[in-house]
């Protein structure tokens, strides 16, 4: 039975991808493999909007917020977290693990941080660092990146370090234009591939703390992959599979331009937001970004038994809410090779869901009405 | 143009591998997924020969080298670094990165250590751990891990930390058997998978420095996922793709049995031996092992060309030596999917190239009597 997968990563994978996937194996030593790397090397600096290089690491994302943090701070380093959901607290835990001073500014989770917040902190501390989200995965909020940007851009000696995990390649993030001195993304997320890779780059700002930072690092260590770069190579063994395949999701990118592919996953979630709006539903985040929506469910609705049932019965794959937002919301992406048909059918079998939950207000007539206005917008807006 | 890849990993990919490679990709956060993953857990240990649990990590066989080291030391810590080729030099150098007090015991390349050796230091010297490789990969050398193992088990402090990445699954290795404390594989050598995956596991005694280890960690923190594999799930997004297919190769194993498995890759280290005798040449390594064979190029060969023409001219990759033994040595791996007509053709491929070079001693006729004797052991040895 072949099912919907509509969460925020892994995504749906392009045909194209699971073709290369399905590629036999070549060593990574190669000319062939060679040319790949160096292909992957030169575009993804495009993504990122960054003159600086972009390096690769075999991890999930996780592994390469690690190594943002490691290749540039120093234990004892004071540093400025901004907590909003289960992604902030991770970063300032690692932060913590690795002996810097984490100052936490926590943010209500489903808001985005405000410059005045930050810029309070910053006129009372220094810091060496502030830490990020651009989208906070767990309540599907964007932080205004850009202005944070700006505001520690005039600090010479604090580095805006952005987990860009769910939003390089889904948001307008340009790493130069936004001031951001530490990038980091992960491959199954926008750039439509499994998971296994993450990508990270530097500003020049913060490129001359590689030298001087003391966080022990070996296997993140991005001195050991500038070097091999140069090279044509990676330091450990290339990540031969997704490699290929990341070079057809950047050659798929260039071709129609980075900000046409942002405005699919856009549209997406213009979509989604109209769609709830036809079901009276609402977005659980106040600055929703364009990766993801958290849809809130309605009151004292059985989440959790209701994500389960969309799978179960409907065979649709989603995201429920995580800790405090357990069993009051869905997530569900908007990146990666989905169908307009997707969406439209993970809406229908929400409202379905609804009518078999009986969910008060909810009849037969009622999403036979908005599954048509869905339809309708579909085809308008195509 | 199809190539014959005869590399110590990545290795050549079972069809059906190929196959669950191109699935549709799943959650991981799912019952299907979560039985895949369970099963995977369930298995692995006997792979490793093992009553303990074994974790993965996202990452090439350098990370899970790295876990092994950060999860059980501490910086200050005195450990005894076998160092007999480019892993054991890269070990060594983790090690230091990460603060500890490393004694290199230097082996001369090509040799494996001996016991005495290892005793020698170990009668005047309190090392908190021994790091050894099961296969140098670089020199194709098996070390004596059961002997090692036997000596360390005495000393109640000291722990034996083996690094497995080219031995596991290819050469008899019990953990608990050979009284291993840390063992590390990767899913590119005899797991016959693409690179992305790290496997590490520990002994009880290792096990109790979990707690107490100081090395900062949180990427490859193994109580991250302790915790996280006892709730059925990875810490960190599971590698979908690399998971589902490596559930198939466990299976696979599981079905024929793991000595009938590593008999497999110990046939094409004899038919490699055999070969190198019928063709008058000989083994780097003084004690082989099964997972490769480095073979000794005859004298003054122009050898990194020789490599690169039997890529370009014969479709045939296989790998070169590294630093000293650069242009000296061919390496070809014996594990993957290997079929014996890509041993035989290697071979003539490798005659034909000393033709080409014209290299002292070789004839069409001399070629042609070893392509029949190789068939002849072929056929009789199925």
């Amino acid at each position: 039975m072949s099912q919907i997968l509509l969460t925020p990563g892994p995504v749906p994978l392009h045909p194209e991808v699971i073709r290369i996937l399905a590629q036999p194996m070549i060593h990574h030593r190669t000319p062939a493999f060679d040319e790949i790397l160096s292909s992957c090397l030169q575009k993804l600096p495009k993504i990122f909007g960054t003159r600086e290089k972009v390096f690769m690491h075999s991890s999930t994302g996780s592994g390469g917020m690690e190594s943002v943090l490691v290749n540039v701070l120093s234990p004892g380093d004071k540093v400025l977290a901004i907590v909003s959901g289960k992604f902030g607290e991770r970063w300032a835990e690692m932060a913590k693990t690795f002996g810097m001073q984490v100052d936490i500014l926590n943010v209500n989770w489903g808001e985005a941080v405000t410059e005045e917040q930050v810029q309070n902190r910053l006129l009372t501390h220094t810091y060496r660092a502030v830490l990020c989200q651009a989208c906070e995965t767990s309540t599907a909020v964007l932080h205004p990146i850009r202005e944070l940007g700006e505001l520690i851009a005039k600090l010479p000696e604090t580095l805006f370090l952005v987990d860009g995990i769910t939003a390089v390649g889904a948001a307008d993030l340009p790493m130069d234009l936004f001031h951001i001195d530490g990038l980091v993304a992960g491959s199954q997320k926008a750039l439509m591939l499994p998971t296994g890779l993450s990508f990270v780059s530097f500003s020049q700002k913060a490129q001359k703390y590689f030298a001087t930072a003391t966080c022990p690092r070996f296997y993140f260590d991005i001195r050991k992959e500038q070097k091999a770069n140069t090279g044509g190579e990676t330091f450990y063994s290339s990540n031969v599979l997704l490699v290929r395949a990341l070079d057809w999701v950047l050659n798929f990118i260039e071709q129609q331009g980075l900000k046409t592919f942002l405005n699919t996953v856009q549209r997406r979630s213009v979509m989604t937001h109209h769609f709830l709006s036809l079901a009276g539903l609402r977005s659980y985040s106040k600055n929703p970004s364009p990766s993801l929506t958290a849809i809130v469910l309605p009151e004292n609705s059985p989440g959790v038994e209701m994500r389960k049932h969309l799978e179960d019965k409907y065979s649709v794959v989603v995201m429920g809410g995580q800790d405090q937002l357990k069993g009051k919301i869905l997530r569900i992406g908007h990146m990666g090779y989905i169908q307009d048909s997707d969406m439209q059918s993970f809406f229908e079998a929400l409202m379905k869901t609804f009518l078999d939950f009986k969910i008060a207000g909810w009849t037969e007539d009622k999403m036979k009405t908005i599954v048509e206005q869905m339809r309708n917008w579909c085809q308008k807006n195509s």
